[in-house]
């Protein structure tokens, strides 16, 4: 079975399962929503090579999704990979219940796994959603530690990828540990670049307004860096905190962000994960660091 | 054990899990909630008399628990069980998020348990927020169809009550079908006389404003049945829907459920399910069938 057969088969479970539960409005507004790569599922097969995951991934992906529905009433997101999202078109009321829809759907489908299966993956998803909500306190005011901000990405974004390696790697009879830590590395490393991004790519690569964090409040680990390696800069960088910032203010960040090195130490330290999740991979595993290798060449 | 002490192991069992999560913010805004009267785990301790059941009791609660913090979302309530609603205090934000921490520490406990606790209790999920998006939905226009309605209560409100006396019965060696049964009519029994209470009592009584349902946009049974009983007050009646109705107008509309009798056929389909719901019950089962017949007698 190719990647894209794989891929394929997981999304029609997933429809399968939807279509399963009798109701015509729940099908039509989820065929409204578009599908992303699926990384949690192309890592799910790339490790267990096993056609039979299909399910579990449905689920991985299931909940991902559901994920998604909160976080765009959360933002008040009005687009998702390009399309209006369902909490623009049918309301946050809709686009709540729906999210505890995939969620629940998940774990009937995940009744079917062992103990360990299901505690891990429903772990994973109080994980996340304990990371969803430090993201909106730390948002609050200018946050300065760095430890609090790995850790909320580690548990808003890590956790389920760490998660979905770990469980098939298990499910198919290898090691649990060793996938679940490249999983791990692998999604601390892709949150902070993706960070990053958001400040030095344009709003038209990003297919989304650039430096728009800040502006939602998200002090990334760039800003920390910035605050600690440039004491003189404090004050002026905390006044632009939750603010829009004019194009002059964007670019004079910009520059302080380069003369100061912050943006690279934080590239510094993705590429310093990104090696902890390779780190004990094998040969055979090539596709796995093709994934590690393209992430930090990644422009958007 | 007496009821009383096994609803206090529920809710200290259910504060235990809390506080493992090691999250002192989401401890803290959970102990601001309010209990309520454990109805699902009354019944559960009731049909199973074992006080092993504790756990599985702690579970139902925090998916009852997570379904409010979303509800309080849908519905914007400031209150709830008479104190500030987290939603009103924390925002909604941590209101959804909150609710899937609590599902999903619900669904990592579960994970104990067989699968066919698993996927009943998951379904129940399922059905309850299918319920709310019914219930949102069918609150956009008048609606005059009552098995729409019955179907929306029963996912809403019936299905994880119903859910709750089946799985403490198989749990303890007892009959699912039976109690099942008895669990799903007493739950739609329930909604019912909620509904008419919203019409025949007092804002004071209720403890919030009484006949809120159709301002909200609610076609209770009530109002489907004078839409049915009385064919020439169907433009006056649908005239009200969605509205903030004067005094004189309330007074009216009360007038007319009287004269159609339309209450008091919603209440005898209530006494009907509750009937439903006693029907298999025997001798041994006392205390259930006084849950029927306050349910009945209960004035708010």
């Amino acid at each position: 079975m190719k990647i894209e057969e794989y891929l394929k088969a997981v999304e029609e479970k997933i429809k399968f399962w939807i279509d399963e539960l009798g109701d015509e409005y729940i099908s039509e507004i989820f065929s409204s929503i578009k599908s992303g790569k699926m990384v949690r599922s192309q890592l799910m097969f790339l490790i267990s090579k096993d056609e039979k995951m299909v399910a579990l991934s449905a689920v991985i992906e299931l909940i991902h999704l559901a994920s998604l529905l909160h976080d765009d009433v959360i933002d008040d997101a009005e687009q998702r990979r390009g399309v209006p999202s369902v909490h623009a078109t049918e309301g946050s009321k809709v686009s709540i219940m729906l999210g505890d829809i995939l969620y629940s759907k998940a774990f009937v489908e995940l009744g079917s796994y062992s103990e360990t299966i299901i505690k891990d993956i429903a772990n994973g998803v109080v994980k996340l959603s304990m990371g969803e909500i430090a993201d909106v306190n730390l948002s609050k005011e200018f946050n300065s530690d760095e430890n609090l901000y790995l850790n909320m990405i580690y548990n808003k974004t890590a956790s389920l990828i760490e998660v979905a390696c770990r469980v098939s790697a298990i499910h198919s009879g290898k090691d649990g540990v060793k996938f679940g830590e490249y999983g791990k590395w692998l999604g601390m490393a892709f949150q902070i670049i993706d960070d990053i991004l958001d400040i030095v790519s344009t709003s038209e690569e990003l297919g989304k307004p650039a430096m728009n964090d800040f502006i939602e409040g998200k002090t990334t680990l760039p800003y920390i860096y910035l605050y600690k390696e440039a004491p003189h800069l404090r004050e002026k960088v905390k006044s632009f905190h939750l603010k829009t910032l004019s194009e002059d203010e964007q670019e004079w960040i910009k520059e302080q962000f380069e003369e100061s090195g912050s943006l690279e130490k934080a590239m510094d330290l993705a590429i310093e994960f990104s090696e902890k999740a390779i780190k004990n991979l094998e040969k055979e595993n090539g596709e796995l660091l093709d994934i590690v290798q393209n992430l930090i060449e990644r422009k958007k």
